[in-house]
């Protein structure tokens, strides 16, 4: 069978989906700020069901407020293939990151409709609300509502930097829909996603076959020495925090490249005081965020970077408080849901690697309540959460016809 | 001859003048708060003038508000020894660096008023103008009109965060005399201090003999890599300007212990961006301050961490821009003065040594003048601009006693 018998969806129809979606909150520089449950939220949801409507759907709104557009099945009773993402974006974000995933669903249901395929399952796409986090923390917090990982009454209650709850900016817009949140069963989970990474774009790949998600252990540190004057305090009578920071900064450094190539270690927040250039720094607070996709070595990427930070403050006659502030375990993907993803890829013949996603998303969470898997394409130059951040439209297309050959084989074509 | 047959100053008399003075801008923690050319600084200089005028002075006052109080001496022709520091102090600053310097040298002008003695040379107390720099840039900037480094009319158009300029200050305080700056000759200029560093008081010993003032280079550096997320981005492909930093940081510190007991090299201030938990750092900017008393030597530490910060920067895939941003040289004191330092101290059987001056002082800029030395004493913890800076009233009696023998055998006892 060659790659023109596989059947594809329509890529100029997605493409101009995307486009129109980026109309709202549109951004002078070219990106998007759609930030959660604002007005600009609104009316990509509005659009968002519109089209979902004009596509056969019926919609359903949980009390988070995610959207789920339902092609029915033949089988009623059979729990839904869903595909999606979700659609705010960072304050000053890109085009693609979440809107991508959502976009693609509707796009692979419209190609079923097109071409008159039943499947056994419904196929459902779905918008999850605050992916970002950028107004109201934390990240994910809807699908971590449907995955039983936060509560109703903790996401409800979330408030921006205005002191506006989730809840009452859900009730504002029109989205606190009446449905118990996670009372749907998933028969699977598939979300499509930008890298917002540079492997793929940098080696040339269509497609990540996206195995795992990272484990992710956060710290901060506070390092305290003593602060003095930088001309009269020689330099054997120092007790120099930022000298001690930079060694940390370094460690962290060297400690991940020595837990192989799928380990990420970041000091990625520095602070120092006084910050003076003739003061000897006296108190420097830093962040570690170590990442691996598998716990036990992550587990040990930890205890290296403890034991480490301790002699270092141990040699520079610092006191020091480690505290780990953030823990969020690997998720190793479905391994048939994965597999069906090698398949579609496979069918299409692109150019693919399996990669593991080091960035947090909806199917992170969604992985505990459903089997789940990711399929990644490429972004220019690796960059996301900037209103700079862009796609190909052959590789939306690419990760569009991945997605449908995924869903059909998971929804049972009749 | 014993200790107690050498001649020696009040102490009692000293530490009540200390304490008087301490009274003008008060803190609630026990500092005081003598910003230059404020209505505290003026009182300060009125009860200095007062206790001057009191112990038989005449009193001169520059443009630039310098004030010498004078004891005349046997031979109206002969160039005064000049002692003396300044009034002002840092916005939350202790009662004694500066002030120690000034009332030093009225407590010698007394003893010497005590005990009937005649000198050949006049004897002046000087307080020279905005030491500190704190509410007008660059500090020492009085002494530095004096000795010829900054223009008379640079120095009185400097202006404060209010743009209160320091020539209209002097005015409104009253302290704007008719003299011409630098136009008195100095027969030779002592400046008792405290150290402001912990080595008298670590070591035990009561006085620093100062030969030398280290010789400073200040640069800043920017370094500039990628910004990216710190999940998807692996370690190999990132190109962290934190990372670069640390490198910079360690090497700094290094290369200044490299270079032997006398060198001091700093990273005081660093700022990166976008400074967030989960992004690798794309830019980093940081301050180096690199010490050394002798010039050749200062030269080539800066030239290892240029080479070293070229290094760093090319194995961290970083752009770098480094660049100088002050030159001071180095100032060898004057080795008469300085051996009328070591042989007063020898004469009182103090525990001394030699030393080099890492801070900046009038003395620093007088030198270029007139010859001239530093008599330090010890500080409580080397803690200086600090409202907890203290001392023992012994050490501020020893220093005084070792003024006292050198101003006498510099101004000639008939």
């Amino acid at each position: 069978m060659s790659t023109s018998d596989v059947m594809q969806i329509d890529g100029d129809r997605l493409w101009a989906s995307l486009m129109d979606m980026a109309k709202i909150g549109a951004t002078e520089k070219g990106g998007c700020r759609r930030l959660a449950l604002t007005d600009e939220d609104r009316r990509g949801r509005d659009l968002f069901i519109e089209w979902c409507r004009a596509a056969g759907c019926g919609i359903s709104i949980d009390q988070m407020g995610n959207i789920f557009a339902r092609r029915p099945g033949r089988n009623p009773d059979a729990a839904a293939v869903v595909a999606g993402s979700h659609l705010d974006t960072q304050p000053t974000g890109g085009r693609f990151d979440g809107v991508y995933g959502v976009l693609t669903g509707l796009e692979v249901v419209r190609t079923l409709n097109d071409r008159g395929i039943e499947t056994e399952h419904p196929v459902e796409v779905v918008c999850w609300t605050n992916e970002e986090g950028s107004r109201f923390a934390p990240p994910m917090v809807a699908s971590g509502v449907f995955a039983g990982i936060y509560d109703l009454d903790f996401a409800l209650s979330r408030s921006d930097a205005d002191g506006k709850t989730l809840g009452e900016e859900l009730q504002r817009i029109g989205y606190a829909g009446p449905e118990t949140v996670g009372g749907r069963p998933l028969h699977a989970y598939f979300e499509a996603h930008i890298e917002q990474g540079p492997i793929l774009v940098e080696d040339g790949q269509t497609i990540g076959i996206v195995t795992d998600a990272q484990g992710q252990r956060w710290y901060e540190l506070v390092l305290t020495g003593k602060e003095s004057h930088a001309g009269p305090t020689p330099m054997d009578r120092r007790r120099d925090a930022l000298l001690g920071a930079a060694r940390v900064i370094d460690m962290v450094n060297r400690v991940g490249r020595e837990h192989g190539p799928n380990a990420c270690s970041t000091v990625g927040m520095i602070d120092s005081y006084p910050n003076s250039r003739n003061v000897i720094p006296g108190r420097v607070f830093l962040t570690i965020d170590l990442r691996h996709p598998d716990n036990e070595v992550l587990s040990r990427l930890s205890r290296a970077v403890e034991e480490e930070v301790a002699h270092i403050a141990k040699a520079g006659s610092l006191e020091f408080a480690l505290e780990e502030i953030f823990y969020f375990a690997p998720v190793p993907f479905d391994q048939t849901c994965v597999a069906a993803v090698r398949s579609g890829v496979k069918k299409l013949g692109y150019d693919a690697r399996e990669m593991i996603t080091g960035a947090g998303h909806d199917a992170c969470f969604i992985a505990k309540a459903a089997p789940t898997s990711m399929v990644f394409i490429p972004c220019i130059g690796g960059l996301s959460h900037n209103e700079e951040e862009d796609i190909e439209p052959e590789w939306a297309s690419a990760g569009a016809n991945v997605m449908l050959q995924v869903i059909v084989e998971k929804a049972g074509r009749v």
